[in-house]
């Protein structure tokens, strides 16, 4: 059994074809690099010089071509159409088929999408979907390839520039994959197969059909490749920083319409992380997933099928929670008034005598000082319940408050009088049991 | 003292000065032409006349003036400047000056006040906040004077239209209105002063400045006066109806912002019936209310001060709590699995047995049949804990789920285990004690 693979899996005995040979790990061998501190001498193995060049290089390439070559129409809607199509063989492909399996394709849907990865040039579907697997069960730790916990360019590009520690990589399940012809196929003839794809097709479509080979090569080739690849970065580092979690706050995923409008719906990333084999990113109408739709779209015609989605309830559920929590913070940041067993105890007598010098309303047996308060119903009213219960006439007897008015009650609590209510019980704690209620939420 | 004052008044001995006649009630006195049944001979004695004629009239008046009259650019617009000063006389003035005492205004800006509202021939500034402050006090009460219960049709204009027996109209404390000359002036010699303000100024205006005198009287007059009286009505009947109410659902008043739209920004009503002597309705800038912005102008040049906002505290305590209700709701919608204390024991031999034929898998010392679940991590991990306690997995020894998987599984419950964690005690009611919590919210 390869290094790449669950332990659980071995128990079980499920036919594991190893035919990609992957790194082995002795123990009494050197340090990884990675646990060598990083010197003068040895800094430049730290890194990953293949990824290094082809990250800078097709930028810089770019960069040249579009000062170099005039942009035809043509050309540039085909590298727009391109860009979908790239974008959609990782977004539906490589990640919501192959790395999550949240649907099931048919063959030629599968070579669609091979091909469309292919073009994008982020490496084999393998590679891809074991990466994002371990992303997904390691998210946020030091086991997470992406973890974003490193920085938002660690997360982008730094991941893959910086040789990692295999040892450190999470392991994930990738029997399914190891076991997918057409998978072990691409991961073997993966170069030649993307440098056709990426750079080869678009240039010759571009020059069969309107003659502009160059054009074809800078624009719908590399440039439409570097903004493919940044958007794809984009779900690594900037959908686990930017917008909001309205699904779930045990890690870093966040939705954002930003994100999601570059990466074809990836970004609502949070609803992807807390249910990772759902077939949609997006849920509702205004949350931009093409990817979705056009998965959608192929399951009409037959091509995919077995669409997985997660229980509406339990989608509910996880939005419940979390505005509970956004509401709890919310609540305790305000001032419901002194609770009633921290206030001091008052003798009615006091009460009495302590109301000649100052407005004080006794309701629901608790003393109110309302200095100052400007009264809905005019001064009139209130001014009649000073020195008095007012607790009748606050309840309903002349007027049934709002809710409003019992909460502002609240603020203005400044003791308990003895006997008033049930007073001593509080007093001794067992005030959960009393009719009365404290206004906390 | 009058009739139409608060009992505690009275008490307070508040000098009151009865300037206007009020309806007294003799208890020997024949019965009210409300407490008798609807018969053909005294039908037309349950309605006011005065009011059913008025409401009818100025429609069909506008109605045929628009037929007979051409309409010019300059009074069109002069209508709608008309039907801003006319509505701001009712809101600003009206409503949130002399109804709620939301705050103070120069003489100057009072008699701005008073006449528009004259302008809007909606009766005495007394006669009108009398009956409002009523509205607010007994809302969706039978003394509520425009009580909403009664349908759309009664609190928009049925109320006026139809006598009403002034045994039932709710008391209130008008003494601040019967003690201040502007408002005992207005209320005595109303009639003339309207009809002047309604359909004389307008039609002076526009036939001295462009010689349209019928023009100005059928549009900016008749026409602007019944769009200004079902513009406010629909605060009574509207404004209970239609719309959410974020602050407080102790009464019918709601928020819609096609009400707001065309009262001036009355229609905030949900906010409005929380927090009456606020003369602020609508708080945030994209809720439409331009009464607020106007008082609130007045205010810089001093025209308009001591403007009375509720505490930001307060009005965050009730929108936290109507959300609060909101969310208990949706919660109380969802399958949350069947509660620990509902399930039933079964021994870990059992449970080992029972394994056999279906997907059972223990964690947490709860027993989950997990037929038909599609699992994210794929179907190998969780068949390796088939029959297994993979509480230690399941809570982060192999990945640390999220708060929805958590959710998930207790839709699979089907039974506790004995000794699995203290079964025995929760059994006997202590639950609540224990470290382990059940999914509810
Ligand atoms: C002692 C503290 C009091 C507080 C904090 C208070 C608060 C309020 C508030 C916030 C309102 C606005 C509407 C609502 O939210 O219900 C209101 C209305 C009213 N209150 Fe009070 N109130 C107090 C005492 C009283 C007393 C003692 C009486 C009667 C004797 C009274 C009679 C009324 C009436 C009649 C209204 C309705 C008036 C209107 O909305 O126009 N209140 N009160
Ligand atoms: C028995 C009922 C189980 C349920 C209902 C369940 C549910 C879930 C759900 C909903 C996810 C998606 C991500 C998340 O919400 O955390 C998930 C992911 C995962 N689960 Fe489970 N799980 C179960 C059992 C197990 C067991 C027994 C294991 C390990 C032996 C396991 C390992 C994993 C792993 C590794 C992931 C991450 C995979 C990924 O996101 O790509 N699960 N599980
Ligand atoms: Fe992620
Ligand atoms: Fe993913
Ligand atoms: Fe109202
Ligand atoms: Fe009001």
């Amino acid at each position: 059994p390869s290094a790449g693979e669950d332990n659980t899996l071995r128990q079980r005995k499920i036919p594991v074809v190893p035919v990609v040979p992957e790194r082995r790990f002795d123990p009494k061998a050197p340090k990884h690099i990675q646990e060598q501190p990083w010197t003068l001498t040895n800094f430049w193995r730290h890194f990953n010089w293949l990824h290094l060049i082809l990250l800078f290089t097709f930028p810089a390439v770019g960069i040249y071509g579009i000062c170099t070559t005039p942009l035809h129409t043509k050309t540039l809607l085909f590298s727009i159409v391109y860009y979908f199509y790239s974008g959609l063989g990782i977004t539906g492909g490589y990640h919501r088929l192959w790395a999550h399996r949240s649907y099931k394709a048919k063959k030629p849907l599968q070579y669609f999408f091979a091909a469309g990865g292919a073009a994008a040039f982020e490496g084999s579907i393998r590679w891809w979907a074991r990466d994002h697997r371990a992303h997904h069960r390691y998210t946020d730790t030091d086991k997470d390839p992406y973890n974003v916990k490193k920085g938002f360019w660690y997360a982008h590009v730094g991941w893959m520039i910086i040789l990692q520690n295999p040892r450190r990589i999470g392991r994930t399940d990738i029997s399914d994959l190891n076991t997918d012809k057409l998978v072990v196929f691409n991961h073997r003839h993966f170069l030649p197969f993307a440098t056709i794809m990426a750079f080869v097709v678009p240039s010759l479509i571009c020059g069969y059909f309107w003659g502009d080979y160059r054009g074809g090569y800078f624009y719908a080739g590399v440039c439409r490749l570097v903004f493919v690849h940044h958007a794809t970065f984009c779900v690594n580092s900037l959908a686990h920083m930017l917008g909001g979690q309205p699904f779930d706050d045990t890690n870093s995923a966040r939705n954002h319409y930003i994100t999601a409008l570059v990466t074809l719906g990836e970004g609502n990333h949070n609803y992807h992380h807390a249910f990772p084999n759902d077939y949609r990113n997006g849920l509702r109408w205004y949350e931009y997933d093409p990817t979705k739709a056009f998965i959608w779209a192929c399951s009409l015609v037959g091509l995919a099928y077995d669409l997985n989605t997660f229980p509406q309830n339990e989608i509910e559920k996880s939005l419940v929670q979390q505005r509970q929590k956004v509401l709890d913070r919310w609540r305790a940041r305000l001032n419901w008034g002194t609770p009633l067993e921290v206030l001091p105890v008052m003798e009615f007598e006091e009460f009495l005598e302590e109301s000649k010098t100052r407005p004080l309303v006794l309701i629901n047996g608790v003393v109110h000082d309302v200095t100052g308060f400007q009264h809905p119903g005019g001064q009139g009213l209130l001014r009649s319940a000073f020195g008095k219960d007012a607790t009748a006439a606050f309840n309903g007897g002349v007027y049934e408050h709002t809710n409003g008015a019992h909460n502002l009650l609240a603020t203005y609590r400044i003791a308990v009088v003895r006997g008033g209510m049930e007073v001593e019980v509080w007093k001794s704690g067992a005030g959960e049991k009393m009719p009365m209620k404290d206004t906390f939420g």
